[in-house]
């Protein structure tokens, strides 16, 4: 290479730094914007999903009687709308938009959050199917399990919810090491990644269509 | 700029077109890997609509006593979930992956054989709505309209369908010229192409959750 072309090379990058500059203004600016607009779009959609949770609280107080556990069947169903509700999609979703919501946090403490939020879920969404299926084989007589649309979307959506615990969390030593932090086998975090969000994501729209279908059901029943 | 860097720029071209020959291949192999697999896919998912679309059939004439018009108002609701399945799912589902499954055609040709599945999809969808609210308003008593979950979820799809319709048929004469033909406002079609396809998606959603919150009302009920 010719130093005459050396130094156009030398004022291409000066040209490129000078537009590289404006453009990070752009940017930034562009940036500042989104964030405004994704915070506007959170704080609204978690006020709808609290308002959900309240006022499937209510509906349960109020209108069906309260809660129990398996000493009073009916009563100890009342957990299951609850429970599943508030783990499998509040707690689901503020788990999955951590990572934007708390984006100027570290990503360590970011997938500590994510896997703490999940773990709730899961632990919630365990008791609430202990609800239901107690709810069922402590009636009297005893109501069949697993026969209608809901269930069945329900139990695919916790063995989907589970799979994707289960593959984070054993065996712990290699989560530990490259999964939760950083380690070494950044490739395989990178492939790893797309799979888990597209499922993380058609299972939390499972678990909204299970939700509806039991909504459903539950009014239709009472 | 001297003829020294213009022989040296020369040359990066001649450097990009071998790198680009290379990477033309590969494009087109994994273009060709993607077409396969979305092909796998496409005629996967297209399988099970077709086979759900057979289930609903049978279980109406074999379940359900088949089909009439409003002189039998319980069997004219037998219309209602063939219709709007036929016609808001999987009609609607062709026609949102037509630009893809018909990727070789011309666009033009894609976009009439688009608008006319979404037509198809829009009059089948009136006429279920039609035969839901006859069954319910001349059954004896009359049953009452629109105070389910379900009833509210399929209102508001077919109100954003039929946004969405209406968006691309009125008035014709500028969705001739601007959206169904390539005429001259590249830059608003190109703006309303995203909107058009998120509220797309999103209405396919809801229909999908009206769907199973109706078959699932349907199967207590029944």
């Amino acid at each position: 290479m010719s130093s005459d072309s050396l130094s156009s090379a030398e004022e291409d990058v000066e040209n490129e730094q000078s537009v590289g500059l404006l453009s990070n203004v752009m940017e930034a600016r562009a940036e500042h914007l989104k964030t405004r607009n994704y915070r506007s779009l959170y704080s609204f959609t978690t006020a709808l999903g609290i308002g959900a949770l309240v006022m499937i609280l209510s509906w349960l107080i109020r209108y069906r009687k309260g809660f129990a556990w398996n000493w009073d069947p009916e009563l100890q169903f009342n957990w299951h709308p609850l429970l599943m509700t508030t783990g499998l999609l509040f707690l689901y979703a503020q788990s999955i938009l951590i990572y934007r919501t708390g984006r100027n946090a570290s990503k360590k403490r970011l997938k500590i959050f994510h896997a703490v939020l999940h773990a709730s879920a899961f632990v919630l969404a365990v008791i609430g199917l202990k609800a239901v299926f107690d709810s069922h084989n402590y009636a009297s007589p005893p109501k069949p399990n697993l026969y209608s649309l809901h269930s069945w979307f329900g139990l695919v959506t916790v063995i989907m919810f589970t799979g994707q615990v289960t593959v984070a969390l054993l065996p712990p030593e290699i989560t530990l090491k490259y999964f939760l932090y950083p380690g070494l086998s950044r490739s395989l975090r990178q492939a790893v990644l797309p799979v888990h969000t597209v499922t993380g994501i058609a299972t939390f729209t499972l678990a909204l269509i299970a939700a509806l279908t039991g909504i459903t059901e539950k009014t239709i029943w009472t």
